[in-house]
């Protein structure tokens, strides 16, 4: 039997006080499967008081984390602190600097300096690993690196923010918006502000640590097109709901003729669907090869145990000595992310509009469409809701929802401004993609 | 970069063949991501002649798979002939005994000798993979083996077999068994003697080889509880569907008080959970531990190129010289495996019966299942669906569906002993258990 291998742990929120616990555990009985066994040897946080479940006095304490990442007396570095930049992004620099593994779950600090790091690391011969970084304890990056190696990649696609899948859950099931985010924020699923999921950043920081390891390019994660669920009405979803579809908030990265699509948007998908059918806070990702076809993974995408869970893979891993490259090639092998453009994107598109009451506005708004090439697969005018308010002046208008044919982004934006302009509509169109599953 | 890795491939079927394409078309480009590229160096088939779509010319061939397997030019063996003996085992052990990893696709090989054959491997330091041999493109094997390894394991299950999947897909749809078997033979799903698939044989050896990865038990495919579908029928499937279930061929490992379950039988699932609604013959299996709560991963069970896929995974961390004991520990850290006494399972229940037109019967019924402190969820009593003929004798008895609480295998098997004994029912009862999830 080898020595433990000795880990060192900054960071002892939800996550880290569950590793811990963890460690604390199993690090003897998992020592016949890793030929060693695990120890903590050295923690870091802000509050050295606070009862965290575990026996924190035979540990060394470090009030700073930097200072942790160098000792001398840890092996491995485990980053929970979280954030880009600051004492995370130091901490790790410092212990890959000084060739000790890193395992971190900071899915910020990855977006904007994964590539540096994997390239630092491989200098220093030490491993990074992130597995929790992406999709909580859903195993995708050990996926995507290693399992599906042999395939050519065409698209992934997930569902990478709890909070928004929930919301929209609750959306589904009659909530408004206002009301699903609130019971999220009760519940704990949602900060009290709530923008940096609901707007989808969360969801593309994950997306482009995901996009680099599968298209072998480098992470990207300022040139993702991002689009948030704020903008969902109950309206949208009862219609999806009627058309046959659902609405999930999707991160997906795509191969195309021009470059790969990043992108993240609110996105109509076949109700019979695996990923459709992803409820509550549950994370799912489905990714496509030449020779796989498609596999998708779902579990829990967040959570201090699940997540641990995930930390403690990459931990395993180290103990045994396995040694893969941290985005799945060497950082000097990662191409250069070639982004294409949003307006190139094919699909089909939904749109709801209020329709003014006046001759022709209808055949206007065909003709619009018409002009930019756009078939359409159905157009449904319905009744306004009952119970809804319309605002004075627009009390005759009709809501009318199109479903187009796949066509391009350019062309429905094209043909959306040309109806906005044109006058035949009130308020702003909605306009949501389907994709094609 | 490294020399090449020499493949050498033993069985050319539809899996042999996809391989040797994929290995074909990206030896070359993967070796970035591999530090050395990959060559297929020889093959092995029954007929030589055959075009299988891969460039045979440069390539050594073997007549026979066990020369092939101790080949001096060969780095890697990979076996894909099948069979749990004969020259498939001799050959993974030839390659084994002269220290050449292993990659096999070959289920059945496993079940039978994988304890033996890990050993083996370990002792000549060589490394046995097998990916491939559980539900095919799916990464379950490595899943279990390093990214869960942290956790305490209590249950999996999946849909391992794709041929009983789709067999029941289609009787969902309203296809009787033997149209819906007959279905699945001209798609080349099934069999010309389906038995292995359908008497749940195939589902048992794979679950076996899970069992022992998740529980750190020996492989014993010999000890499973094995139930197949040809006893579902229509009747079966609505009566789930009136309930809120599905019906899905499951294998089951679970830990209990008396040791671990392993099961294979027609499973009634609730129809709003993940694995009720894989259809067709995608494969799926669930993974349960006390960090992750759960996992799912579904995809294709089967089919070369997707098999293929699993093979190159493997063969893709022999490359990057990553080495995980073959199931997950040394051999000689296996545990015995306990088998949990069937008759000590514990679950819920639904039993068909066709219930004589007698006075007292159902009474009688009711005090047999009270007799054995089986307490009803529900009871439907139903129609004898239209056109379907009763055996004569038979015609006024009326088909009765019960729900049970939780209780015991051998309280239901007490219990319906007791009914039939007492003759208050026509024909065998229908049982089939309810999983909780």
């Amino acid at each position: 039997m080898n020595a433990p291998l000795r880990l060192g742990i900054a960071g002892l929120g939800t996550v880290g006080a569950s590793l811990a616990r963890l460690v604390e555990a199993r690090g003897d009985t998992l020592a016949p499967q890793l030929g060693r066994p695990l120890r903590v040897v050295a923690i870091s946080a802000r509050d050295r008081k606070r009862d965290r479940g575990f026996d924190m006095d035979t540990i060394a304490w470090h009030d700073d984390p930097v200072s942790l990442a160098s000792a001398n007396s840890v092996d491995v570095f485990v980053e929970l602190i979280g954030g880009a930049d600051g004492v995370a992004h130091e901490s790790v620099r410092a212990a890959l600097e000084s060739g000790k593994s890193v395992v971190t779950a900071n899915k910020a600090l990855l977006a904007k300096h994964g590539a540096a790091l994997a390239a630092l690391a491989e200098e220093r011969d030490a491993q990074l690993s992130f597995e929790a970084a992406v999709a909580g304890g859903i195993p995708i990056i050990k996926t995507l690196r290693e399992a599906l190696a042999g395939n050519r990649l065409t698209r992934l696609y997930g569902i990478l923010n709890g909070t928004c899948n929930f919301i929209l859950t609750r959306m589904e099931a009659g909530a408004d918006y206002p009301a699903a985010l609130k019971e999220a924020q009760a519940l704990g699923y949602a900060e009290a502000d709530p923008t940096f999921d609901v707007e989808g950043l969360d969801t593309a920081q994950k997306l482009s640590i995901l996009t680099s390891i599968a298209f072998g390019t480098k992470i990207d994660s300022e040139s993702i097109y991002v689009e948030g669920i704020s903008g969902i009405t109950s309206e949208d979803l009862t219609a999806a709901e009627e058309l046959g579809y659902r609405i999930k908030l999707l991160g997906v990265a795509q191969r195309t003729d021009t470059g790969i699509e990043q992108r993240v948007h609110p996105t109509m998908v076949p109700r019979d669907c695996g990923i459709a059918r992803i409820s509550g806070v549950t994370n799912a990702v489905a990714v496509e090869g030449d020779f796989i076809g498609s596999v998708m993974h779902s579990g829990p995408g967040a959570g201090g145990d699940a997540t641990a869970s995930a930390v403690m893979g990459d931990i395993v891993d180290l103990a045994r000595g396995v040694r893969v490259p941290p985005l799945g090639r060497p950082a000097a092998e990662l191409e250069p992310y070639r982004r294409a453009r949003m307006r190139a994107h094919e699909g089909g598109y939904y749109l709801r509009l209020m329709v003014r009451d006046r001759p022709g506005a209808f055949a206007a708004i065909a003709q619009h469409m018409a002009d930019a090439g756009i078939s359409l697969d159905s157009i449904v005018q319905r009744n306004r809701p009952i119970g809804t308010a319309p605002k004075r002046g627009t009390e005759r208008d009709q809501p009318v929802t199109i479903i187009t044919h796949s066509t391009t982004e350019e062309a429905i934006r094209g043909a959306l401004a040309n109806i906005e302009a044109g006058g035949e509509v009130s308020g702003r169109p909605q306009m949501i993609r389907i994709e094609a599953l």
